[in-house]
């Protein structure tokens, strides 16, 4: 096996050196397309059902109908991860309306573009390593979250520019990056979600997080703690929350399908920490991870 | 010649069948790329100097510093024009982030990936055609413009499901498409813009048009026709105005650089229509297109 990873395009597996798509995919001309974010853990796909659940709201708040079966798709995956002789990986899947005739309006017959993305990543579970080398750095940002009015906030699209946004408001004049993530507001300047992340806090012992019902992607690892923590007995609600209501919190955190769960060191330079029950859903995490994917026999 | 398209792709002309980007280019991963829809008239591209400002102002707000002259974009279109011997065309230049390392947060150096697309199209000018083919049927959608505060109103960028969903709503059960254009309204229910057209409309004898103090692309069009009506002792206002306020108002029409200007024939059912004011815009438009493309001795 080369150095060079595969990728699968459009059914078939390339060299990623090779690996295109045309300019006239509507994934490259209008990000006109689906994607998830999925984490390999000992060669299984961790939550694949609630990544095939969330990839047809997508599909389905952009009518965007590719005809794929879930089994199809996973298919593909299976086929990079053992072409690439994977079994820890972070995984990019994305589904493009491809080339129609016509320009802006989609068109109802869909050829999709399906494109599976691979990289390496250590291994997880309570064995594991974090992708991450300490608690995040955090800092709110100007940029303010899309609004569902707008885009479907439930959507994971390749329409990526507000977090991007995001992100560029945390290089200094001198071309430093001052934080690891960038916080998000919505228009009415309540905390909404980070770049790549869902944000968590504990005041008095009590989980809370931004409601889904505003300008938050439900993200599956934030479902997966959302019931961890159920099981577990610690009290979770959904809300709407002031920077400063993160600020004062005992604990907060960040999640994601790469880190999983990452401790917020400091928002805007005033430190908040992780704690007892960030370290304990980070373990369930971790055992559940572990129990799912590893312990197999 | 063969019958298929050349297009400019990273520097050379490829047949448009073999035209790709990397699956890995920020502008297919993110839509993090900036593009202009640019048409030519008899070899010469109609308000380029417009345009590479209007380019600038996206790749600002990007934070995309591509480090290419404009000299070297046009000469990337010219190029195409001639290998396509193309004297009236379509042209969509589009300026992408390229492949960086890292995922979402920018990286200042870039290797930008450029994409010139071309389409012929009729002659324009006094002596030309349009390319529509009647009035527009304009339908209002639910789906909200982006507001400025998420996405910079003045950037163009390959972002572009907030147009295409608008677009998508105008297909009806049974599948046909009821109107030619998605007008959009802003957050607070004002008129914004069409997916690819601003939106203008007469009263009393006055031009007026959504400001692009709001979420409203300044389109290019736009600009010259502004600059069209003041010379012609025509008053306009731009403002804030409610779906009521077009939909009473004695002429109403679009323009986009391939529609020009392009009558309102109904809105959401409502006659409109185009008129003197519409009518005489459009001469001094296809006046100044001749003059500026085709009178070139």
């Amino acid at each position: 096996m080369s150095d060079e990873l595969s990728y699968h395009v459009d059914g078939r597996l390339v060299p990623a050196s090779e690996a295109t798509v045309s300019v006239e995919d509507r994934g490259f001309k209008y990000g006109d397309a689906a994607f998830e974010t999925c984490r390999v853990y000992g060669g299984t796909i961790f939550g694949w059902d609630a990544h095939v659940d969330r990839l047809d709201r997508t599909c389905t708040a952009l009518s965007l109908d590719h005809g794929l079966s879930a089994a199809d798709l996973r298919g593909r995956i299976d086929a990079t991860l053992a072409a690439n002789d994977l079994q820890d990986a972070y995984v990019r899947l994305s589904i493009t309306r491809g080339v129609q005739p016509g320009k802006l309006t989609p068109q109802p017959a869909v050829d999709p573009t399906v494109v599976v993305l691979v990289k390496p990543l250590p291994r997880g579970g309570t064995e594991g390593e974090s992708v991450w080398d300490g608690p995040a750095t955090v800092r709110t940002v100007e940029t303010r979250r899309v609004p569902d009015a707008a885009l479907p906030a439930d959507a994971k699209t390749h329409n990526y520019l507000n977090g991007i946004l995001a992100r560029a408001e945390l290089r200094a004049e001198d071309g430093t990056i001052e934080a690891d993530e960038a916080l998000m507001c919505d228009l009415d300047g309540n905390v909404a979600e980070g770049a790549t992340s869902n944000v968590w806090f504990v005041r008095d012992g009590a989980l809370q997080t931004p409601s889904t019902d505003g300008s938050v992607l439900p993200g599956i690892t934030r479902s997966i703690v959302r019931e961890l923590a159920g099981d577990a007995g610690v009290s979770v609600s959904e809300g709407s929350y002031s920077i400063d209501d993160l600020m004062t919190a005992d604990e907060a955190f960040l999640t994601n399908r790469t880190w999983e769960l990452r401790p917020i060191a400091t928002l805007d330079g005033a430190a908040i920490g992780g704690g007892p029950i960030t370290d304990r859903l980070a373990w369930l995490y971790d055992e559940r991870v572990e129990r799912t994917c590893y312990d197999t026999d």
